[in-house]
């Protein structure tokens, strides 16, 4: 055995002490009356941070909450640099009432550890900051160069990462990004998330007569915004679930025969995923499975539309104006940019005469992926095999993380996700918890994975 | 000519004056603070009915406002029996500030009356009371049998009048009925409008996953139920405007050569039409001009839809519910019923398996069409020229006026509609206003109608 997994499993109740010191910091980024605890915590975290061996540690400060940094830049030459990211904000508690436990008041209750914060993502941020301490208290040393990003404004509605990011590339230039901010496939199954999904979003607005008009006076006569604008979004997708914005499909990375048999592998049940959303069937994209088309096919949704006369009962107008918001979930390599001016250029086009078309068409977050082939997704694998005694399964994930697309196109660094949550977590939610064996594993995995990426 | 034109032309003054006092009870349906006035007017009505020849004058309690009824059934064997349909509340007032002089102290300016309920309809209901009156100081009798029905209802939210009608069948039975609360086509154009359209709504609601999930993690697995609403309303029409459920059209009353070519008559701009309207371009069903789409042609449009986020910036859901509301206009002989079950029908037959879709279609009122031929048009016709100088034009219209379908169902009579307004009335908004020409030739053509009627 590794002498660092020793010393792991020495200081286990002290690494568990330590993190419900963490967890007790209300540390809640979007209510401005936690400000001090947004304080408190960064100093906390600083310097526990110092005390596990890391150096160069500062708190710094943004328009919002602070950032909190950290390095060790000593390792071997030729070894990799890690950036690890994590955040020490919180969401909010409400409804306080629905908890079994106060939400600052950290309890273990059924080999789990109850309170705002413990998965998401205070329990496995402090995964990587006890794991970095093993290895020092074993060998003075770490076999890779780390680099440490912890932020404060995750969960909060505006945050001062990206700048941070931007403006401080050279600081935070690395090999790999890692995250642990995700959850596992299903229980017992340790997963590594490899890929998100891109976004494009566009609105229309078609526009009819200059007011609402009588649907018996005018109806019949002239268009109507309402039929046009529905017409216009329907050509926007074909009836086998196909998106005909035309080159919308250009130069996408196809699902690889390796993924598409480790998707296979998966315990997923299409039966219970209906269930669970209470419909009959799924659709999508004809020739791929559900979690194919989820995770790596791109798609177009309608998320809302207003127009007309929409309260109880009827009103019979011909509506002056209506409008649809469409969002597009992007694959490599995609461009968000590019979407946009194609999806607007359609829009356009389809529109007919006898009404005005607006389109405001907005690119987002680009697609990231790190191929699975990639000697970091290597290194977890072996890592999580050798914590959990169990081959961890892949998978992707159909929303975007920003800060993973920012680690790509401006770090031009990989991320890799090797999140320790559980589906029953309840992150955001009353009863939030972490499983220990997680946690304690959890910190084997991320000082193995350090091990590893020094191979 | 006639003596009732004489004597209508020697009382002009008179019937003015009395038309004032008439004008000024604010008889606001709608609102409860002028119940009293409401009563007052209905008994002033009753008196002056009385003072001009009717007879079994009554006030007719409901459970909401007063139905004036009258008659007078001595005329000779085989002539015709007239039904004289009018309202005498009026609408609200507000905004009160932007009148030029108060809406119930009537005054005259530039030819005109003008006091809330001019046009609409205490000026035009009164044409056929003085009408009447003149008959009888000419020659002590009326050429027809007249019944008298004015409700005090048709501006407020509830009606009792279909009640009463429906439980009155057989004292109101009559050959024709005639209603004066419309518009003339344009200034200086008699106009006689024959024919209604009626009405079927629909609703559709569809629903896809119990809750609103996020467009990322669910975007290509699952259908989503906005996007499948507009995919199902957009199967109603095709591109060219017909409506395309099955039977649809069924039966339905063309347009004969006639009414196409008195359509084409109508000094119809269709320039000025889209100019007003603020639009490039008409739309509709091929084959038939912009009045023939409208009058006579049924039609089919959404009112409104609502489903998903539509406030400001983006969320990105699939919604869990999405639902718009449709009202199709219908000609004769399209049956609402039967169309409201069409419509279910083909709306539950095209939803797709990935959703539940429920529909509610409710019948409206039924069109209503009074061949041009009619022996009622024809004296009209003859009345109209008689009193104005000029043939009058044909016109139907396009959306509903329910007792005149109920007219038609209940008491199975044709319906005419000799109107007197003029575009430029102002109904409903400030400024209401009624031409005095109008009038006074409107008291003219209703006399010459009576005795047309009985030839």
């Amino acid at each position: 055995m590794q002498k660092y997994i020793e010393i792991i499993e020495q200081d286990k109740n002290r690494h568990l002490n330590e993190l419900i010191e963490f967890l007790k910091f209300p540390s809640i980024s979007s209510q401005s009356e936690h400000k001090p605890d947004m304080e408190n915590c960064a100093s906390w975290l600083v310097n526990n941070l110092n005390n596990s061996g890391i150096k160069n540690t500062k708190i710094i400060p943004t328009h919002g909450h602070s950032i909190v940094y950290g390095e060790w830049l000593e390792a071997c030459k030729d070894a990799p640099t890690i950036l690890i990211y994590g955040h020490y904000d919180v969401q909010p508690v409400d409804p306080v009432e629905l908890w079994t436990s106060k939400p600052f008041e950290p309890e273990i209750r059924n080999g789990k550890i109850w309170a705002r914060g413990t998965a998401d993502d205070k329990g496995q941020l402090f995964c990587h900051v006890k794991a970095i301490e093993s290895h020092f208290k074993a060998n003075g040393k770490l076999p890779v160069n780390v680099k440490i990003l912890f932020e404060g404004e995750e969960e909060a509605m505006e945050s001062h990462l990206d700048d941070f990011i931007i403006q401080n590339a050279k600081l935070l230039s690395c090999d790999t990004a890692v995250i642990s901010d995700t959850e596992w496939f299903t229980e017992g199954l340790p997963t590594i998330c490899y890929g998100l999904r891109g976004i494009t979003l566009a609105e229309v607005t078609v526009t009819g007569p200059n007011r609402d008009v009588h649907s018996g006076s005018f109806g019949g006569g002239i268009d109507n915004p309402l039929n046009v604008l529905c017409w216009m979004v329907t050509q926007l997708r074909d009836r086998y679930g196909r998106i005909r914005v035309p080159g919308f499909y250009d130069n996408i990375v196809e699902l690889t025969d390796e993924e598409r048999e480790a998707f296979k592998l998966l315990p997923y049940d299409e039966k219970l995923y209906c269930e669970d959303l209470g419909i009959n069937s799924v659709f999508g994209e004809i020739g791929y499975s559900t979690l194919e088309r989820v995770w790596a096919r791109p798609s177009l949704d309608l998320n809302g539309i207003v127009g007309g006369y929409t309260g109880e009962g009827a009103k019979t107008i011909i509506p002056s104006k209506a409008s649809a918001k469409i969002s597009m979930r992007l694959v490599p390599n995609q461009e968000p940019e590019d979407i946009a001016n194609k999806i607007e250029f359609y829009l356009k086009l389809i529109a007919p005469p006898t009404v005005k078309v607006e389109v405001i068409a907005k690119a987002g977050g680009k697609p990231v992926l790190t191929p699975l082939n990639d000697p970091a997704i290597k290194a977890a694998s072996r890592a999580l095999k050798l914590a959990f005694g169990k081959e961890p399964v892949f998978m992707r994930e159909g929303g975007s993380i920003p800060v993973a697309e920012l680690f790509q196109s401006v770090l031009k660094a990989n991320t890799i996700f090797i999140g320790f949550g559980l589906p029953t977590d309840n992150i955001h939610s009353p009863n939030e918890n972490f499983d220990l064996n997680n946690f304690y594993n959890g910190i084997k995995a991320i000082a193995y994975f350090l091990d590893e990426s020094s191979k």
